[in-house]
């Protein structure tokens, strides 16, 4: 690839502050930026190294105004980092994608596979799967028996998707991701545990990424449901007969215990954890490594664990490293007020 | 399936409260029963769903007494949740099991494979493996070399037993956890790392469950070690030299540090941490996300980082709340005093 | 393996104290030791072990002074834990390694396979990949395409390696870890999210040990960087962009999120998490579950959430316990002023 600033204004609906017809090949971060690459900036942490950096271009938020030379020619776009998105999917589109049915895979004769299906070596589709049309099977992808999934997905190396489980369209799944392995449930008997089978699915609707190593438990006797547009980070764990609502967000080992129902638009930080059987309104967010054990009513964003308020939580913790230097001034208190009771009692 | 009410009771011992010949062919929630379903009421939390259900048949506690008409049909046992995992075992023992060794596996011609085994595509038998009978063993499963693995075992896809490890009868090892990866030891050399080889195994007895990327890793020199019974869910860390005891149970993303030994009987919450080398008497209960790091020696239940008695958090946790007002009293005590001693020295 | 005191001691250039003809042909852990067995002593912690121990040779530092008398012979040197590294490397060594090239593997065409590699059963070598001499690829790998590896890796069963990543020499990737899956990136887009493509690579350096199921992230642009001789455990994410200083190690279940530079040596106990674009010093030691949300400049010891100085955090954890006695006695102390006023004022 090659391109001019003029040529990426006009693709992204921009505008150009500097040379237009600076030319650019690769991009880079800002803070390493090399001539000829395009680089962004869309977090202000980052403004001081506008001034200093050696790439080409630099695309910014229109509302970007340098208080300093800038070197680069700028494009100014309505968002850097989403014009940054459209730049590289361009870039990734130019990519040729993997084709056709490698002989080594494993495809049972039940199964209905869509056209222009990629699906490599040592992949293993089961019996009854329907399979859509354009999807990616990487090799040692797992699908079990009776698993639908729909067009344009990706699954790459290693994962699994157990028997059952239902895929929509536009969907990733990471390598070695887990999809309806067993509900974690038991019933005390005696000293022991007793399996309970669980019989049910995941359900996964359109447009949703899971990250790499992350496991969502099949529901007990219905479905786990994953709505349109989730991300799921790395190493996340859903377990049985959850919900999450449309288009949350959840960032690495975040933990959601059973039959927990999550509403749209969340955003979870790493390490959150959720506690079984709570219920949680659209629009919150998660600071991470919150813990949560009760339901979350209206859109606000929690910190701690327990989870409380997050300004109130950061308010708390600043007294925390306090804590020694109150209590000392409260045993203080103590001896005075026991030296004033004596003296008024004189 | 279809089953009676009166059915259902004899073969879990309860009785009937209304129609015994309603009919049932599927399982539902209790929040989303449809008629022909059958649901169950095991938490009291969902009570007021049973007077709302549209399931034909729900199963609950001996105990319990409605204190509004129930439309469905009840049938009572001592223990709902168990008589749930009785029904839905039924019907899972309704479907048939995998069957045959595929010739795209692999198996070793020193390995033995006992009797019924169900061997997939693509997995992979180590030598001198020692496999019992019925085990199911499934695509892309990798067994190393010198495993023992005991009767009616489930190796699910891209499962991993490094080699030397063995494996008890009735054990469930659910995809992608890794058995026997070598424990995190190093000694410092100047300012780099030399690595410790792992020269041990991994021992697991009979009935244990394993979940999703789980990963036990492999002692030093004998045996890391998790008893019978025990339950773990996806994505928990064992590190080395550890040694779970009977029938404990652990939550997802539980990390356990090296050479931490663990009562019977024990469960943990989600993300809970121990650190190395302490021991942990029998029945104690974790809270998710508690932190230990020193000897447990009673059964107790504990919480927070480091972990403390479970109600003596939560006390704290609720003060914890309330310290920026704690902070602004005490320097408004302060100020009273103060003015207290110019009062008395007037 | 049969070694006497006396060969040990001559291999590890320690002295004796004992029996220098007492002979062991095997390892054993100071507090299970049996006749025949060489344990060692490096934990203060375990010491009492060693006055009743059964092992034959005892290796011990060589500022151990027995306070009780000592069965076992002793061997002295500089450092045991090192010692016993040595002695099990040796015995290590021992072994007779996998090699060859299975048939049932696939290799592309277009890769170059160094000298003296082993490539097991189902394994897939992707176009042009280049691996280096003597590396062991284990059954089920998975190198992406342009993957580069340097001499004497080991890659475990169902590692996943994405495209255009590069590995330097002695490298070991443990079963299940994945190399180079996309970063989290994604540009809200009216309610839902676009996503960023992830067009960079993850690039790993010589030394380095990857844990079982970790994941490392590739990055948007450019690089995520783990530099020589950096140890992870099991289960640790490692976000796209980020930079991991030489032989800096972390144990299991830690979160790295996006665009954090780490420091040479330093050391994260487990499920620390940091959050993103943060920098952090050479020799920061981070205890178990830290959470860090902003730089630190400097070397030192960090605990809770947020992190703060270790000993600070943990004096102020010891008040946390005593939190709602201190509230009690505030309100004490507010009552007794109130009471002192009217005396006065009387």
């Amino acid at each position: 690839m090659e391109f001019s600033a003029q040529q990426i204004a006009s693709f992204l609906g921009g505008t150009i502050e500097g040379n237009p017809d600076v030319k650019v090949s690769n991009f880079s971060k800002i803070e390493e930026g090399k001539p000829g690459t395009l680089s962004f900036l869309a977090n202000p942490k980052y403004e001081h190294h506008i001034y200093n950096t050696e790439a080409s271009i630099v695309l910014v938020n229109n509302d970007f105004t340098p208080t300093e030379p800038v070197k680069a020619t700028l494009v100014k776009v309505a968002n850097a980092y989403a014009g940054l998105a459209m730049l590289l999917n361009m870039v990734e589109q130019t990519k040729k994608p993997k084709a056709g049915i490698n002989s080594t895979a494993f495809i049972a004769t039940t199964a209905t596979i869509g056209e222009g299906c990629y699906i490599g070596n040592f992949a293993y589709i089961g019996e009854n799967v329907k399979l859509g049309n354009n999807c990616q099977v990487y090799p040692h992808a797992y699908v079990g028996d009776n698993v639908t999934i729909g067009d344009n997905c990706i699954l790459y190396p290693h994962i699994t998707v157990y028997r059952d489980c239902i895929i929509g369209n536009n969907c990733i799944l990471h390598a070695g991701c887990v999809i309806g392995a067993d509900g974690f449930g038991f019933a005390p008997e005696g000293e022991s545990y007793k399996k309970i089978p669980q019989l049910g699915n995941v359900i996964i609707e359109d447009n949703v990424e899971i990250g790499a190593n992350t496991t969502i438990d099949r529901a007990v006797m219905d479905s786990t449901i994953i709505r349109k547009g989730v991300k799921l980070d790395n190493l996340v764990q859903i377990a049985h007969n959850v919900e999450v609502g449309d288009n949350t967000v959840m960032a690495s080992q975040v933990g959601i215990a059973g039959s927990v129902k999550i509403g749209k638009h969340c955003m979870f930080g790493g390490q959150v954890g959720l506690a079984g059987h709570i219920h949680i309104a659209d629009n919150v967010v998660f600071g991470a490594q919150a813990g949560v054990i009760s339901d979350i009513k209206e859109a606000t964003t929690v910190l701690g664990a327990p989870a409380i308020n997050a300004k109130a939580f950061m308010r708390s913790s600043a007294i925390f490293s306090r804590l020694p230097d109150m209590y000392r001034t409260m045993g203080q208190l103590q001896r005075e007020i026991e030296q004033l009771k004596k003296e008024i009692n004189k």
